[in-house]
């Protein structure tokens, strides 16, 4: 992609209405603009991270077994009261009457909607288990909102939603997800603890919210020493067997949120002992017959006996976690992305267009890239070389290959890691066989 | 993906609802479920397609030079009143009240929003021209939802909007959104006629609506014989060139709405006349400065001079070309899916789970397919085989292998074409090498 023709509008100034870094860094890098409180429209850059979070996200889910649907953002009002929900969700809950005076609503969870997609379809044991999610925006409407896309009103999130015949094939299915968290956090290059949980408004008797420590975080929470930096290997997950050794690998080492904590009965001797403060980026719940029974979602077992269903709920905030990978991987530059989720692989940035030798360099290793499968952001514009250094440092694009027209005449490119800060005089073919390799 | 574990709840009944082929199809094929009047969940064949032509949609705006962002749906009724429009609009637009008392709306088109994003960051006329699209949910409150997703409230659309600086700029622009259209709805397998139009409540002076033919249109199109079949070559299309020729060559040849059509101006003779009806799936415009002047979003010019920018819009039905597609190819047996956007490329039925060599052979071709980079859906459920050949043709995936014990036995399968019906029996060597050709 050549900067000439990227929208990419960004911003010298720090905004003032920004407290956090990661919203700083959003409206500085041009990811994201303001449209209303809590709402906002993501820059071309900031949609193309949210996106790739977005697949990575559904690569695991679909991995789990889940399978991918989408519901409407607008939903009648009759199924929150067939729940019991309608009234209870308060003032958090956007309502709206349509034109025929009808009451509807912006959905901001999708439990009662995916309920009514399964009675619908499922009538037998046999179909069952069933995990079925969604990846579509909320609405919730904040007093407060806040700290950019982090608390804001309307956001896009991954919503699972598991049923089965039983406790203990609920268990299983709830397990699956546990895992698929782990693995899905951690290619985003983030390490998300997963924390016992209170359920909140969404109910149910077993949850887990995962949390990524972050001094900006909006709770306080405790974990041992040892989940700093702690993975899994993917290798060994085998979705089709027991995962509960697993989950309680993932249970036994002791982290707890501000709600759960109890310092006479920690566990954990203090000097192994981390407070800090987390955010939540996911958020698991089993929740048994609390929607099938009442909205009467039911399958046949063996013997022909009606019997309501097991469900879970899996949310994943996947705009938030635009921010929460931000808030975990930035320096005093700018943003420092995880390959991942990176908006291009490469920056290949011209400190001089004009002068024969740079346009040739520049325009050279572009397109040797390009047509290597590397997603490349070409800097031909005209701006000073300062501010293109400090504008690929502040977006944040892992590898940059820069080209002054001085050291261009001895043949040379600059390597630049985002991460380290490290730099490198190299030939362009060492360059890019640096970055091929 | 195997069957036994994919969401695809066919129905064996006609819904009584459904007046028209898509809407029929849509529903017995499981792709759809309906929420409430005009609003759907997409179950995940029906997503699978969507995406689909999303993919191609989104493709082809980028190669156009467009850059995506994504503006929330629910807009602050501010932006409306700027231009004008808020009250104007009516009925169809979906008003809502927050919290705080604060009119909003949900978007049903985004003039005024992207103009805000422009009029926020861009100055100069060396910034232009800049097309910004983007695809998300809009909501129309129509009186009378109808047809399915052909007609609905909530419907999934790309908008890409065109700043220029000077009339003759945005033509340009204008025209290369023509022309990417052309493309677009053939990599759909479409054809889909430019016929100029109303400007209705979008506004402006220049419009093209581009429609199918399909008996079940919502409105009379008149258009020379000619048009049937048509097609232009991607290769010739060079967007930096000047694509007036081909913009002519395109509005050359006759082809009008109703609106627009007058029996006794039509300079086409009776015999080439074909009357029929047709389907809107896309629809440009040029209105100017009619929001632009308002609205403030102007440039400084080579002299300074501050002059307000011209622009275009330019919506696709994404959602809605999922029915417009099947309205133009489907038969007695459901739906005949393009090669681009089907589902699944290769279905392999297995009519005997359980018998030993129609699992091996089935279980090898689908693992060697998949291994080939095909999308395969394979039928590995205990239906009965008259009912999976009818299933796999009502949902129409392209290609299907079918595997039956009789002939299995003699080390054949049958290879069966959606589109003509042909069947041949073959080796699973020859169905391998006759799919992977």
């Amino acid at each position: 992609m050549l900067l000439s023709r990227y929208f990419l509008p960004v911003l010298k100034e720090t905004p003032k209405e920004a407290q956090i870094a990661s919203h700083r860094l959003m409206l500085r890098a041009g990811m994201i603009q303001q449209s209303s409180a809590g709402i906002y429209s993501w820059l071309p850059m900031g949609l193309k991270v949210m996106r790739k979070i977005e697949q990575i996200v559904r690569e695991e889910q679909n991995r789990a077994g889940a399978n991918e649907i989408l519901m409407p953002t607008i939903q009648p009002s009759e199924l929150w009261q067939e729940s019991g929900r309608y009234e209870d969700y308060g003032l958090e809950m956007l309502r709206i009457k349509d034109r025929h005076d009808r009451d509807m609503l912006y959905g901001p969870t999708n439990e009662e909607q995916v309920t009514d997609i399964f009675r619908n379809h499922v009538k037998s044991y046999k179909s069952l288990p069933i995990n079925l999610y969604h990846i579509q925006w909320k609405f919730r409407d904040e007093v407060r909102p806040r700290f950019g896309i982090m608390r804001g009103r309307e956001f896009l999130m991954k919503d699972a939603y598991s049923f089965a015949h039983g406790a203990e094939a609920a268990r299983i299915e709830y397990n699956k997800m546990f895992v698929s968290y782990l693995l899905t956090f951690q290619r985003l290059g983030l390490t998300a603890i997963p924390m016992e949980a209170d359920t909140g408004p969404i109910g149910g008797d077993m949850s887990h919210e995962f949390i990524i420590l972050a001094e900006t975080g909006e709770s306080e929470v405790y974990c041992h020493k040892d989940w700093i930096g702690r993975s899994i290997d993917a290798g060994d997950i085998d979705y089709a067997s027991d995962l509960q050794p697993i989950v309680d690998r993932y249970t036994n080492l002791y982290a707890a949120t501000d709600e759960k904590y109890d310092a006479a009965s920690c566990p954990v001797a203090d000097g192994d002992l981390i407070t800090t403060r987390g955010i939540e980026v996911g958020h698991i719940f089993y929740f048994g017959t609390k929607y099938s029974a009442p909205m009467g979602a039911s399958v046949a077992d063996e013997t022909g006996k009606i019997a309501d269903v097991h469900m879970g709920s899996y949310g994943i905030g996947v705009s938030r976690l635009v921010g929460g990978i931000i808030e975990a991987s930035h320096d005093d530059a700018g943003i420092i992305w995880p390959d991942s989720v990176a908006p291009f692989d490469v920056a290949v940035v011209n400190l001089k267009p004009g002068d024969e030798t740079c346009d040739a360099m520049a325009g050279d290793l572009y397109e040797k890239l390009t047509n290597a499968g590397k997603d490349v952001l070409y800097d031909d514009t005209n701006d000073r070389p300062g501010a293109k250094l400090a504008s690929m440092d502040l977006i944040g694009i892992p590898q940059q290959v820069i080209i002054g027209p001085r050291i261009a005449k001895e043949g040379m490119v600059e390597w630049k890691q985002r991460r380290s800060g490290e730099t490198q005089q190299l030939s362009p073919d060492a360059a890019l066989n640096a970055l091929l390799a």
